[in-house]
């Protein structure tokens, strides 16, 4: 069976890794569902965080094949139970009526999140959790009216000593 | 002077279209800082956000030819004064004698952040900030001793009306 998975990658930060990287899942038809992507303590290097639909024979491959290019300096297929999954969502919420406001407010707070600017319009807050967290709340508040949203895509450690 | 900018790109979720766009950058070797992609709340799209270096006028070009773009349904450079612009790190920190877990609760309670997994030798926190900020929060801690971290690169949206 196909379910998502997560594949850590540490990459040389030059023009053209992305495009590689992008390249080898487009040839074998993968779609990426969510990447992202950061420079690393040494600015020479970038860490990609690759979230895709995949069964285990095809992960396998993947990492095979990244595994095999130039600009990948380590590659690693992370286990949900000993990794952190986190992704971060920005929501603009219509908070033209003071109702809307209360009830953003009360949803923010209760994802321990951040309200980042208002008017008197709308409010635009920052929510971190589990992916799935992130579904629940866009379900959450898609009844004030979302006028504007976007997420990070999954980043993700190992627990512990493990280490890509 | 060539200096960060942030473009947001509304595109079709399907296979392909992360090639096309780094493909667009790759060709006029534009080395994209960081990028992020996520679904949108109507799952057949998804947004990007795309830092890079670029002058003005080399932005322009970017902007233009992404428009041109099939797979591209909007696109556009966001203005910094009237944006909101943030990044999620996790890091990983050796916190395995006490002054170091004494220091590491320190940091991340003074920048909200949350403490996400402990165990006897290491502490996995998470922080959201501007990218600045992050930056600044990766510095304070090296000291203690980073043994891995994961940006998410930039996340952003207009404030108020202003709408992708």
């Amino acid at each position: 069976m196909a379910k998502m998975s997560t594949i850590a990658i540490l990459v040389e930060n030059r023009p053209g890794v992305l495009f590689n990287v992008a390249n080898m899942f487009r040839r074998r038809s993968y779609n990426i569902e969510s990447i992202s992507v950061g420079p690393v303590e040494n600015t020479e290097l970038a860490r990609m965080t690759v979230s895709v639909e995949a069964d285990s024979r095809e992960l396998n491959q993947i990492v095979e094949q990244l595994d095999k290019m130039v600009d990948v300096i380590k590659v690693k297929r992370l286990d949900p139970m000993r990794s952190i999954m986190r992704e971060m969502l920005l929501v603009k919420l219509d908070t033209g009526d003071p109702m809307a406001r209360e009830e953003t407010l009360r949803h923010v707070n209760a994802r321990h999140g951040l309200i980042l600017h208002i008017d008197p319009e709308c409010i635009v807050a920052e929510v971190t959790g589990e992916p799935e967290e992130i579904d629940e709340f866009i379900e959450l508040t898609r009844p004030i009216g979302i006028e504007e949203l976007s997420r990070t895509g999954i980043t993700a450690l190992e627990k512990g000593r493990l280490k890509l």
